[in-house]
Formats: structure tokens, sequence, C-alpha cells
């Protein structure tokens, strides 16, 4: 089928919940077929998550229980946008600072993920964080987490083995990986020439 | 702080939204430092997702509008379980033939993807599918969605320059690609030897 076919057309749309975190509609739409049928949406603010690496390859990560799945795991830092305007790398920048105390010199865009494209419009901007600089933790009162520097070779493990679960921070670091080694490859050509 | 202090006791639930897909709660918490708070939190039944790989290397993957981000976008097979209860070996097998028409010989779990951990407790668990035998799709007559086979390097390119957005699609090709390449580097030796 032609890809513009395939999309399906809002006919109706009802407000069901409107919470702190999350807006949920049901919406009608009408099918590629003509049929009618019902899809159940999440409306979030959008979010963005960093993968902050240290000169000698350690990346910031925090321990941080999520009451949805009742486990505490590891992620990098990452939060949700002040608002759908804010723009995402101020929004990077703060939320770094805020969990982490960390500054960072140079920021790199590693491009979008959907972590629920199904029935979630939350779009997670990636973003790699290098010439780090070390400040003080701004968390808020109610908010939890224990912040560790760990190999980015041991992450990847992790990921391998199954124990590292979060999906952005699996994305985020494997690119990062592979992004650091570009670098890393375009070094050598360097002082080759 | 001491990992197992980092958890939040539930002390109420509260049913907001019971969906064909989504169900709501609003759950009240109480944190480690004793303040009471809210969790607004999707239950989903799970899913599984495959990346099911030709021999000369080429993944199936598909083409299939998604509502909630107005786009087409690229996705490997995947799809909810029948109940929380269902085999998600099972669940894997019957999603790929379903939506591609293939089966496979080898199944290797790739390990668990949270893709929104904060507010869901949707679990996916991602296998690699290898020794395929192409048969014929069984879509729902309201399913839509286009099969491809693309170049494994051609994906990994796509998710490095940003171009493929869906989560558990990053996790899933990056690790299975990691995976091929060991099988491969396994494979070498045991010709040297």
């Amino acid at each position: 089928m032609e890809e513009k076919k395939l999309r399906e057309i809002q006919t109706g749309t009802e407000d069901i919940f409107d919470g702190v975190i999350l807006n949920v509609k049901r919406d009608q739409v009408r099918l590629p077929n003509g049929h009618q049928s019902v899809r159940e949406v999440i409306r979030h603010v959008g979010a963005v998550c960093v993968v902050p690496v240290t000169e000698d390859g350690r990346v910031v990560v925090e321990r941080q229980y999520r009451y949805p799945i009742d486990q505490v795991i590891t992620e990098i830092p990452a939060g949700k946008l002040d608002s759908k305007e804010e723009e995402r790398l101020s929004a990077a920048k703060r939320e770094l600072m805020e969990e982490t105390g960390i500054t960072a010199d140079i920021w790199t865009d590693m491009g979008l993920y959907y972590g629920a494209p199904a029935y979630s419009d939350e779009k997670i901007t990636m973003y790699l964080a290098q010439g780090l600089h070390m400040g003080e933790q701004h968390l808020d009162p109610d908010e939890f987490l224990n912040v560790e520097f760990v190999p980015i070779e041991d992450l990847i493990e992790e990921i391998l083995t199954g124990k590292l679960t979060d999906g952005k921070t699996q994305v985020a670091i494997l690119k990062a990986a592979m992004l650091l080694k570009r670098q890393g490859q375009a070094e050598q050509a360097r002082w080759k020439n």
C-alpha cells in the first residue's frame, strides 16, 4: 500500500484524564479501509536524556526507583520539558545540572526516541555531553536517586546481557559508544596526517 | 542512600480508565522522606518484538502508521501479549507469523525493554530470529503495514543519523548487530581451530 494511504484520519476526540504527568485521550479515527476505530493516546509534554561521558570513558548514570515496575534501575540523566515550547538543549542542560551537578562544554544531538509510539506521543531527544565540569546536585526535595560513574564498556556489557533494561538508556548508550568510536577513529586519522 | 530505601510504598490506588489498550491508575505513595505523593501509572499487558535476520544480513522491518505521532515509521515486528500469562516466546512467534508470514528456526532472547518506566509498566521482550522461512501474512482486517527487507548496516546508519526513531527498534537492531558480530567471531574462531 502507498505510504500516504496508511494514514488514519481523526474523526472525533474525547478527554479521558488530565493528570500531572499523563494526559489521556480517546480518539475516533477512520482507517485506510474506511472502517471506524478507536485510538487511546497518551499526550506527553516531551523529554530529554543525556549521556554524560568523562575523558576517561565513564558515563554518569543514576540508580532510581521506578514505581510502575517496582524496581531500582540504571538510567542516564533525563527529564521532562517544562512546556512543549521549551528549547530541548536548554532542558537537557538543566536536567543534567539538577540531577548530577554537572555542566558540559560539548553537546551532540543523538536524535529522537519514541518509547511507545503505539499509544504515546512522548518524544525524547537524546544528547551526548562531553567536556564535563563537576558541581553540586540540585534535586527537588521529593526526588531521590544515586549518581554513579560507570565505564561505558561495563554498561554495554550490561545491555548485551539484559541487565540494563531502560529503553532510552540502552539506545543512548549504544549510540554514544558508536559515536565515540567514530570520534576516536577521526582523531587517529588526524594524527596520521 | 541505600538502594532499598529508595522504594516508594503504595498507600492508595484509584482506577482512572480501563480502555482497550490502556489501563490508567492514580496511586498514592509514601516517598523515602515520608512525604505523600501521587503516581499516574499505565498498566499494560506486556509485549514482544523480533529482529528477523536473513542469511544475507537483511532485517525484516515494517513501515507502519502510528496515530499518536502522526507518522509512518520503521519498526521491527512486534505485538502485545494476549494476556499477562501468555508465554512470551509463543507470542513472538505468533506476531512474526501474523505480520510477516515468517517462521524461524533459531530464537535468541535479547532481554527486556522498558519504554517509559517513569509512568508505564509495559515490558517488552526482544528476540533475534534466524533461520527464516517465508510464508503468508495473516494481518487483522483493520491492520495495515508494509513489510520490507533492509540490510542491517543500512538500519544502523539510519539509527546513527537519527532517521530511525522507534525506541524498541533502535535497541533491538543495535543489540542484534552486536550479537551477530560475536556469532561471526565465534564462527571464525571455530574455523581457525
